[in-house]
């Protein structure tokens, strides 16, 4: 092959109206001749045109990186010209950054492989790159979409690769700091409320004092849990399955793809990808993708908690507990005049209750693998992916527009704690169980406040204030005993 | 109020560029000005942009029924004059009919409630009427959102009404027709290879034979035994909750509003819908949505397991089952030529998957209420709705470009039945279950025919030729036994 | 056959220690000699010893109604002589009865079919037919586990025969009852409590005034509505695989077989069991048994907002809503004197995720069914006749000890409504949505009361003593509008 | 208090017969006169009579160790003198060696803090203890139930602590050894077929050779990737809420109380446990065991990949693909003669379907904290518990009866390699792919070999030879690429 080709200074677009004909292995097809995609992407179209569920475009971006990285990898063993190789390059490039985002139309329910998809950015890829080198666009000349694009790799290897790497880009990129911003600004409510004394409830009944940041820190402990637990799945995500080809043997695949192809993605990413250490668990299961799925799924667990909790303690204004003022974002009834309701606790429970679901399928689908591949790849991929954009939204729109603006009712929250009957914990070392219980039922029985019946038990008054001081019960520091 | 206003003909679209002043309870907010929503609608685009999952376009053109109906009743009792009537009716079948879709930009991710659709809703048909009465819009007048559109009516009662109201008609008018029509393909396929004799298994392992026209009857039954599920769900959601309004007393709502609105609403869709026999479970639980989505499930049960028999009868072509010819329709991998996979048998398996997913979330979400009101409706609403899209479009793809053209490998089929040794089953009644046993061992542990080994233990060939008669052990009809 | 044997009166029981040998295809095993099982129920309990989960025995009992069912029916086709049948018979009816329990030690986790609880079923009625006809245990003579107890059945069509049997009498006999009961005492409540007016909770925020009745005839409502889902379950269930034999053809079954024997089952259960009208489905699929589940978890859905409701407003006793006092059953706390809660709530609500959890099972492992069979059966069984036990027994102490026991705080929920500001919806009509609006903010704002408010505002005394009265703002009746 | 008490060599067991009182804060009730249990757990007996669900006796045995190291601290700080520490250690150390099995009756289905099952452990052990020391059974003296045996603790920081270590314990001592084992046995298999050429299956569907140890190792690096997830849960275990006492504020225990038992209980389990790093989360949240459940889950997922392709490559023995040769354990058939089912695959695919049904309801309990506490503890534990139970069982058996006894059916997979045609793929990078499709297609269409059909294209034999030797095509080592 004669070296005649130069990278040109195309625009992205095609100037061109109607249909073009694209070809595959079962024949020509027509395409829309504004478009970059190919035969085989057509045909998915016409067959798998099913819900309005697309490809998730993060993971058609990702791809990006990873056709780049092959491509550096063939062009570094001079399996590519260098000419051609730019020009895959810059495509690439143009893939990952957004630029060509309407060109990948694909929907969800597809192969189980991700072939389509990964055909789909082979042809985007291939065409933009033809366009760039003054070729004619559908020609597959002189850069093809399977030889050249899809040099070393199979679907088979390919999706799986970067269903990891999109999903370890996103839950580090886009989740986890929302994560972060929404634990450091519990944390700042943790701090200034650290000295307000608050009634504890345990069974939803009156338990024990502790102060309002001691209940905070608690929350933004049960984030951090999830987090560390997000940071574990990292280590699985980052083994990349390229190299595997067709079955995992390496076949058609020059050797050292698979290493070479990780290091060029990890530098790409600054993320630390390596190599698969076995291809063929990577091809025919999907289990790094299930254990991340877990750990999204154990982040809505503890938002859930932490949604509710907050919803419970600003029920009210009159009729609830009334211990949280939530922030006032938008009229909250077309019927009852002045409702303010907490909307954005109820969307973060929501967005819980769909990432248990997706999990549910990701489970059952990692589950139906079968010999040298599991083909639910794309429901797998579509499900993670769209936990992660919904926890990372749904973290950030409660922190910005419900806890930050969150404010103490002081005056119901100090009511409580004067109220209480259950204070007489602080007895029982002094008077006993049984007596103390006895004081805790006639205070109930009678409608007394707990220093009345205590002091109409015998106990005395100097005992009694001595002992019964809830700011005494709190132990020490946020994070208690 | 004097009438003064006239309907006019004025086609859909505001001529405006960029924003206007709309009002709320909580103040003025700037709505883009070639846009109909309001500020209710605004302010919820601004405190929820999260992921990407917009309110199903279904529902809310269904809302356009409902708003119709709510305008008929009020009409009809004089409590909106007939010009404002006409112009809500309207506007009203202009959301229906979709004329308005992109009207409707909110996401599933908003107040449990679906206040903010239902505002959304208002404040569309309000805008559109006072377009239509020559008013300028934005202005409440001449038609208030929440006075005249919103009428009788609270977001509490109003929003589980069109759930109901939406999933009925996606269910029969949407879903049942492919299902119905992917049971025809089947029966079909039953009755042409009614004849053809095939080896059952059972546990993966040969068992006796049955035809082929059997086994695909056996599918088809499966799917007739979801509908008759779906059907058993249609009685519960044609209960509609409009009448309640707040929290079920019917407060601010006339007396009869709810029966009436119901009637409107049946005559409007041609289904049996009524008035729910209590208000307060219709607010506070969703129990027939619930109910619903396991019908949906029990359908993605079936087809599982349909599309696995399929794939797996079309496994092959040399080293798999490869009874079942299933169309060829794309290329099958970009390394290895000439390959053809089951991907319609995989797009269902996996829309089957998410099926269960968004099941499990519903059922979840289900559970969630609080007193009057169950806050869980978007999320709930969304998944049932995307279930049944999915489903639909998954089953006519499946029967169009799988299942009606699946053709027979009748040499393989024959050659596996000729094999067998499980045909041995038919000697036991004559030579007893003990000798029986003895010569299918003796045929595997030798590599023999079944007839070589009967011959060899001393069964006669006449009494081997006419009880081992695969055409006789498949006993009568389709339906088996 | 000479019909030479007498049935005899033999207590139950085997007087033997140590071991004796029985014998099956595989050759002969050593079996407890004090049990009536034979040799592949124990090899079943070589192979499958695994955890603590035994085959559920209200199946194994229902097994003895299958089995004499079958004995009538081959008595009647003269296929068995008086005396087998009769001593088969009288096996089976001490079997059913919960006589021969002991005999049925086999796990869950055993072969997919079914095949060794129904091999362990047959086993134990010929050694205790032999018994009674004065033969020798163990000796297959005169009646042998497969050719006479299992004659003219194949495990795969006798377990979901027994699975549907058992299904619909442990639902219809054991749990309906339960629900029913519970139904019964939440509306003895709502009648008693129908004139107490109470304020209303939506999105966990005052609302407007609903009546105590009212909202406990809501728990009634769903429950009913769940009720009638199961309902719609026993359509399914009734149709019985008998007479499939081994694929659904009913090879080496008599003709006419499945009819006869669904028609003794109807006889004996008094429940109007029918032969299935296709058993192909009825073998390949578990489809009534996923439906029944959906029923079950619909039930549990229901049952958590019903327990989670009451144990919200019976929180306090001083920091919480209070409305309700929930039985006080026992201790609460080792550690707080005199802490009562709402662990009957707390059990159901763990019920209730136990059985969304049993569901999600089932209707995983329905879809998992291969060609003629699906060898899920255990697992769905076990689950499905799990849930309905602790359902029915969680429902029977539910109500008995928390919800009958159950009285009203009269005293606060009187409180609420006297201090809500909601109830300034009734003045929006009068007034206008957006002067009452700011009469609820000012309230707040000023901790004023609704009047204080209203009046400072401007609005009469008159006006507002006429228009707010909560009880006129909670319609007619207890189901609402 | 005179230290008058000696420790007495008196053997377990209580001879009485009927019933004896004891008494609680509720007063006085009977229980049965042989057993150790008292008040508060006759109470639950009473009122928790649900099911069959006992909690799992490996946590009540590890609450021995709890209680044990409770009395250690308590004693090296001189709140418990020696010889009443020396005696609620020894009856510590019954409960947890498993003597007292018998004394731990009450269901999961109780209070959803665990407390009764706490107050179950305490009333044994002191009973058990005042028996060693010559008291009087049911005294409370010399040894009281709360104020020695639950010293420093609540059932709310206690219960906890006994779920983590019991679940660290089970996992470490019962689960991972048996999934090691698993392992070691699937790599011996992958090591001895290393060499054997096998035909690989992509989307069911013949693909790329590889070797059968390949396809093996594929299987144990499964189970490996599991594995870290498992030890990855380890982390957060060991961490233990003991010494937050009521709401995790420590009160009424002794400052360092959490440190010093977590350090005993370290000792006494051999395995790093410290004390939780903030108590309220430890108490509200149950985030491990979501976690741990969910690492259970991973392993079920891939488990079901593995036993499902045994299965599958152990179909047939002549209409299935037959690749393998599972051993043969028991009839499969009471119908078919000389039937082999796999079992022990269909057991553990079973046991998979139920842990991830399992870990739907741990995951569903763990969102459903409120405030200072989340109820959920029971159902939580015994699902947790459960599953790793029946998966180590299942793993066990699963191994020994099915794994090891494996052999390899090479007639079958020899004769599969010859007759592919997908090894046209080694052709492809020689004549080009579309070359190769076509003769790939051609011996499809004639049912010719893939070399007649090559030749016939023009395919030297030479080339033909050389290309395609599948030995060449399965790349290096076991791991693959």
């Amino acid at each position: 092959m004669t070296e005649t080709y130069t990278l040109r200074d195309v625009s992205i677009g095609i100037d061109a109206t109607g249909t073009r004909q694209e070809t595959d292995s079962m024949g020509t097809i027509d395409v829309p001749a504004n478009h970059y995609w190919g035969a085989q992407t057509q045909r998915s179209l016409v067959h798998f045109s099913i819900g309005r569920d697309r490809m998730p475009i993060e993971l058609c971006r990702a791809y990006g990186i990873v056709k780049k990285a092959a491509a550096q990898v063939n062009l570094a063993d001079n399996r590519l010209p260098n000419w051609k190789a730019a020009a895959i390059i810059q495509a690439a490039d143009e893939v990952s950054s957004g630029l060509l985002d309407a060109e990948f139309p694909l929907f969800v329910w597809q192969t189980g492989s991700g072939t389509q998809t990964n055909m789909n950015v082979n042809e985007v890829i291939a065409n933009r790159a033809i366009q760039l080198l003054g070729g004619q666009v559908g020609s597959k000349t002189p850069v093809h979409p399977n030889d050249d694009v899809n040099m070393g790799q199979s679907s088979n290897d390919s999706f799986p690769t970067v269903m990891h790497v999109v999903t370890l880009l996103e839950i580090e990129n886009t989740l986890v700091p929302q994560v972060e911003a929404l634990i450091a600004s519990i944390r700042a409510k943790a701090d200034m409320w650290n000295a307000v004394v608050k009634m504890g409830r345990t069974h939803l009944q009156d338990a024990v004092p502790l102060t309002v940041g001691q209940e905070w820190s608690g929350w933004a402990q049960q984030l951090e849990t999830t987090l560390s637990t997000l940071r574990a799945a990292r280590a699985d995500l980052t083994e990349l399955a390229a190299g595997g080809t067709a079955v995992g043997t390496g076949l058609n695949a020059p050797k050292g793809f698979g290493k070479a192809i990780a290091e060029h993605i990890a530098v790409l990413t600054d993320k630390p990808f390596v190599t698969a250490p076995n291809k063929f668990s990577a091809l025919g299961g999907l289990d790094a993708m299930v254990r991340a799925s877990a750990g999204l799924r154990g982040l809505a667990v503890a938002l859930m908690k932490i949604a509710n909790d907050m919803r419970w303690l600003g029920s009210g204004p009159r009729c609830g507990l009334a211990e949280l003022n939530l922030p006032e974002n938008e009229p909250g009834s077309s019927i009852m005049p002045g409702k303010v309701n907490p909307t954005q606790c109820e969307a973060l429970i929501m967005i819980a209750t769909q990432v248990l679901g997706n999990d549910a399928t990701v489970a059952f689908a990692g589950a139906q693998g079968n010999f040298e591949l599991n083909v639910m790849r794309p429901v797998i991929a579509a499900n993670v992916l769209h936990a992660i954009r919904i926890l990372a939204d749904g973290c950030k729109n409660f922190r910005v527009f419900s806890v930050e603006g969150t404010t103490l009712n002081e005056r119901n929250i100090k009511h409580y704690v004067e109220v209480s009957v259950m204070l007489v914990t602080a007895l029982s070392p002094v008077i006993g169980y049984d007596k103390a219980s006895a004081i805790a039922h006639r205070a109930m029985a009678r409608n007394e406040t707990l220093k009345e019946a205590a002091l109409a038990s015998g106990v005395s008054e100097t005992v009694f204030d001595q002992t019964v001081d809830p700011s005494k019960m709190v132990g020490n520091g946020l994070a208690g005993a």
